[in-house]
């Protein structure tokens, strides 16, 4: 008797989420922020000594990405940062940040997923609370994630 | 010629934000905190554990405080997590967290003094930006720090 795989199981299959590797920054990594904001070109190695900085924080802060298999590109970003706190007797907050889908890719949920992804980290780190920031467009997609609004964001921008 | 210090000069002594030490347990920080939102005593052992890991991340993740020199207490707090990121070539940016000035000290701007602090503490760490979350009732305040409105905060609260 053979057992074969549900399409369901060879789609989770083929969009695993998994933590960034040094290697994806030639799989179309930086391309990808590209769509988000502001990111020019990065060097080897800016990017490797990033890479190594971020690391060092091991699952205190973690970048994840899903590569499209057939294609070898990145395809999905988000990161999540644990911050460790006094309040909340001594609790723990994820920041999660940075999160983009490629705009080529449509109907696949890796939004979802990947935030998923990265709650479940913070869930398994111990944090009480995951919290983001958004532009209105994006808050319908999060209310569908489990996030509800909470407070406005303040920004203070450094030398412009 | 005497040299006397004026009353601003003085003021400015008296208040000054410096770093959390592991004896400010004993001088009010967990009962200022309080003044923020749920923070349930902390045991000896767990403020240390606490503190030691946040010190592990040296001016990355920066806990500060205000003491009142006179009473020894801890009248204002407020933190700034530095997060490492890929965008913005390489950039960074900082998160202000738990400000809270003792409800008791008015009309000294310890929480103007304590944002200037930690904004200069990022700016110094090569952060582009500085973000913090609030009510609609702080906005002014952070709007005379040099913040302006920018996205919507969302929160996923766990197991409640």
């Amino acid at each position: 008797m053979e057992t074969t795989k549900s399409s369901t199981e060879e789609e989770a299959f083929e969009f695993e989420v998994r933590k960034l590797e040094i290697s994806d920054k030639r799989k179309g990594f930086v391309e990808l922020l590209q769509q988000l904001t502001v990111c020019d070109s990065i060097s080897d190695e800016a990017f490797d000594r990033r890479f190594e900085e971020v690391a060092e924080y091991g699952d205190d802060h973690l970048i994840c990405v899903v590569e499209d298999r057939d294609s070898g590109r990145i395809i999905a970003t988000g990161s999540v940062l644990i911050e460790k706190k006094f309040i909340r007797n001594c609790g723990k907050v994820g920041h999660i940040e940075d999160v983009v889908v490629d705009s080529n890719i449509r109907g696949k949920h890796l939004g979802r997923k990947m935030i998923g992804f990265l709650c479940d980290h913070a869930r398994a780190m111990g944090c009480y609370k995951v919290i983001l920031d958004c532009s209105s467009d994006n808050v319908a997609f999060y209310e569908r994630c489990g996030f509800k609004r909470k407070e406005i964001q303040m920004v203070n921008y450094f030398g412009s």
